[in-house]
């Protein structure tokens, strides 16, 4: 049987991208465009197509995958993108049950080999930058053909092409929804007009992974290790005093820092985007190490323990922060699901940790306003340059 | 290096235990019994220890794990219990600093040659069924020895020997608290008097895993199922119309059943611990699952998909079903953690089941007043018999 791990971390639909590239193989990227409805997934999901049928990543529940193994089969054979269009809306009509009725929306998939262009998106994604991927939909009467591909990289607020040389001859006017789409890490279509012609660009606002950082080395910290990683943190366990065997104990995490609380700031680079969850269990390593991620101003710290073991940091805390900097700290950490074994605390810890990084307040969807996807909001029609 | 599998599901210490008697090992049983402040883990928390050393299941974060394998080996030596009193409070003792200072609280823990006497309570585990497992801490002068054993079976409503047996010579005064227990899942230490002498008995209510089952095969499903299982429940994924390679497909999941919507009633026993999620993607299948499960009154019942979606079937129930048996329909399903991955729905899934099933509303733990634990509240002296 064909391997299709299509549900996985889109951390590891980006590292097999990466693999596929250096393997120089032959593969399809298929990635949504646009969604018209409620459908599972919401542009810029993607999944990769290998030869043989197999693959990583969905883009539906399986509604279309056995669909899109077709369309990639004759994308990679004609190398050239396809953009197809699948309507999954409720419908009655027997004939399309197998297709899966009840898959809703109406999606737009682009399927395209992957190519070399791709590369500058994986690396930054791996380093840790946001980058905004522009590829062409619709080149119209201009220069420009379906598959095209541009990006923005935030630190230049520019367009560049694949090979980083000045995208001169794009339109300018893409360089601000690019922006605004790659800092949110969303996904739009935009039509811009490009000397008289109308052209259509998809800009996928690629978001490189958020750092979870653990500090601490006990066996509870395995288990918030294993669901950081399927939830797409990048993830690093710091121990202290020469701890050892860390890469062993600890396989999910994608880094180990062995460092002293006095050195965290030097040793590790926290920033805005740094989750950390502190779990040491030593009450003086504990005190140091929230110190440290609360001057370096990180939008959360976890800390592990009971309320009245806090309470008496707190007298310490609360002559050297504001109220605004201890609106980062949570302690006890984790959202109240009621669980007490190791992967019930952890499962609390990671998700709440995720409802934070996506600026939500944790409640039951049922009892939310409004759509459960944040719809993307940027100038559609870029000004002409 | 030896294998200490600290941090697993409560499930599979449970089955690993059945495991290990099935084989006649020499293993060690150790059990917190009691806590005195806040420790990581409640009474009940359990790990198994073998001959080399090695185990599952965790009592603390780390802080006393390496101490349990001294002691264990001296308890499968002796072949008797022991109690072990550790105080882990804050101490700025540097000599304690090796047993971990941070790990707080007082924690007293039996450790026992694991023995046929707690057959029944594996097996009651894997049956599904809840049990009280109750165990002499101390006998004082009476005819009872530390680690002597009896079961409370609530479905019996008596105590019995480890043979099935009426244990007519344990204090009757001890059903009371042991059913209370055992219908919550908590663990206590009680006195009772008996013939005169105060003997100290630990009830452990041994709670069978709840059920989360998942209506539905498509890609989405298999993190949910991995997911749940982390978290102790016990797995049953759904599938309708023949669907195949369901057990290749769902590795997690503890059951496989292949029904149709009309048959759920017949081929699934849904009772007061069946959490639901229903993600089929397939209109009528989700609408028909839905009423019989809230037929069957089901304490969770979770619908995938947009809010409009439900609108449609809203209609159907209102008609049908009251405010209260609607008050299980959790739709959209999950709770509000904002990812939109596969795996990122599934923790929002499973974090909604967990909360629900713990009878927990989901916020930040730093939010909620009181304890994070739930305090053990039986009637601690029973009556004399």
């Amino acid at each position: 049987m064909t391997q299709r791990n299509w549900s996985v971390p889109e951390t590891e639909v980006v590292q097999r991208i990466r693999d596929r590239l250096d393997a120089g193989g032959t593969d399809v990227l298929a990635t949504i465009v646009d969604v018209d409805g409620n459908a599972y997934r919401r542009p810029g999901a993607k999944m990769l197509l290998d030869e043989g049928g197999a693959g990583v990543g969905s883009i539906t529940a399986g509604c279309l995958e056995d669909e899109l193994v077709k369309v990639g089969a004759r994308v990679r054979e004609r190398g050239r993108p396809e953009l197809v269009t699948y309507d999954l809306m409720e419908d009655d009509d027997e004939d399309v049950w197998g297709l899966g009725v009840g898959c809703n929306g109406v999606i737009e998939v682009l399927l395209e080999p992957l190519s070399e262009t791709y590369r500058p998106a994986v690396e930054a994604f791996s380093e840790g930058r946001d980058v905004g991927v522009l590829t062409v939909l619709d080149g119209g009467d201009s220069a420009f053909e379906q598959g095209d591909r541009a990006y923005y990289h935030p630190e230049r607020d520019a367009l560049r092409t694949p090979d980083g040389d000045d995208a001169a001859d794009w339109p300018a006017g893409l360089a601000g929804p690019a922006g605004e789409l790659a800092a949110d890490g969303k996904a739009d279509t935009v039509t811009v007009d490009h000397d008289g012609t109308e052209i259509e660009v998809f800009i996928d606002g690629l978001a490189a992974p958020a750092d979870l950082v653990v500090f601490g080395t006990g066996h509870d910290v395995g288990p918030v290790t294993e669901f950081a990683a399927k939830n797409d943190f990048r993830v690093t366990v710091v121990g202290f005093r020469g701890a050892v065997d860390l890469d062993e104990r600890f396989p999910a995490a994608d880094r180990i820092v062995t460092t002293s609380p006095a050195t965290v700031p030097d040793d590790l680079d926290l920033d805005d985007r740094t989750y950390a969850v502190v779990m040491t269990h030593n009450f003086v390593d504990d005190q140091l190490t929230v110190e440290s991620l609360l001057d370096a101003g990180v939008p959360y710290v976890g800390l592990m323990g009971p309320r009245e073991r806090f309470e008496e940091m707190r007298e310490a805390f609360d002559e050297t922060y504001t109220e605004s900097q201890l609106a980062s700290l949570y302690t006890p950490v984790g959202l109240d699901l009621g669980g007490g074994s190791p992967y019930q605390i952890a499962h609390s810890i990671v998700g709440e940790a995720l409802a934070v990084s996506n600026g939500r307040e944790p409640r039951h969807l049922k009892e939310r306003e409004g759509p459960i996807h944040e719809r993307v909001d940027v100038e559609s029609d870029a000004p002409a340059q």
